[in-house]
């Protein structure tokens, strides 16, 4: 399993439900549970983005109270999940803290959609090229109805979506985060 | 994949922080982000279990909205995940109206936590198991610091917990159930 797989969760270029190019607010949910899944398989770091600054500053207070406010006393499992979330403006910059703490070295970008598209790599490929591959990697949710197309072209790889049995697949975005991480990086024995 | 697969949220009998056996209160996100991924994997029905009337009715008020209320007319994806959720007071309750369901089968029971147990059987074996089986199969999921070791006894398998590359595991409710059910029924090609 490689160890230096980094989160982010995009809030800005997402489509709303009409299909216009917004920015969505971040959620004290999508905080949490997708720090604590990140924390349980050993993700580096997991960036909130949200080029709004009174965003920026709400998942700030949230984080600073968990891991250094009378949160991170009274759950310090908390601490230890939400200690590695950070909130920046956009993707370079979170390729920029990237590199910092890689050598340099730029990582590769995975975006995660629910729509169908010609190029989109399956799990068991992209696992296999991860195994194979130095990293650092990015791999990128989309909040609101998705990421905007021409933003998911930055992206160097795109995964398939997620689907069950019939056509239905309206999975939160935390509940396709914790099923797309155990895909690549859960193991594979259990 | 097996089509007559069923989730229980089990709000009673679980631990709480100090140990001690408790009712937790259902949330709006477990309904939400549990049956919005019990849809995607063709889950025929997901039971929120609690023996608390005031709860049963709350979450009752939750599913109304949003299958006969103006949420319907907001979000029909919603509705079509949210029509598939029962409040029943307890396991056995769940247990007769699968049975109803399935020809008067009574489930097998999977039980799934984040403690360690000598008996636990692995998600590949199980799916196996499940492949070889005419179900209906029913896997339960605990709140608040997981279900009463005496009431885990009740299932008949207890499946592994879910690790990372470290000793931490503390994912939430959501995230667990989502990467469960994705180990045993999702598509392994993918």
């Amino acid at each position: 399993m490689p160890d230096n797989i980094y989160l982010g969760l995009v809030h800005y270029p997402v489509y709303d439900k009409g299909g216009d190019i917004v920015a969505t607010a971040i959620t004290n949910l999508d905080i949490h549970d997708i720090a604590r899944m990140a924390r349980t398989y050993g993700i580096r770091r997991y960036f909130m983005i949200t080029p709004l600054e009174t965003q920026q500053e709400m998942a700030g207070r949230v984080l600073r109270h968990w891991t250094e406010g009378t949160g991170a006393d009274y759950n310090p499992l908390r601490k230890e999940a939400l200690s590695r979330v950070s909130v920046v403006p956009d993707l370079e910059t979170a390729q920029q803290a990237i590199a910092a703490d890689c050598d340099g070295r730029t990582a590769t970008v995975i975006a995660t959609t629910a729509r169908l598209a010609d190029d989109a790599v399956d799990y068991s490929d992209l696992r296999r090229r991860m195994a194979e591959d130095a990293g650092p990697f990015l791999v990128l949710f989309g909040t609101g109805w998705g990421m905007e197309e021409r933003f998911l072209k930055k992206a160097h790889y795109r995964l398939k979506p997620i689907s069950g049995p019939e056509s239905y697949n309206h999975l939160s975005v935390r509940s396709a985060a914790a099923i797309i991480v155990d895909r690549l990086l859960g193991d594979r024995q259990e």
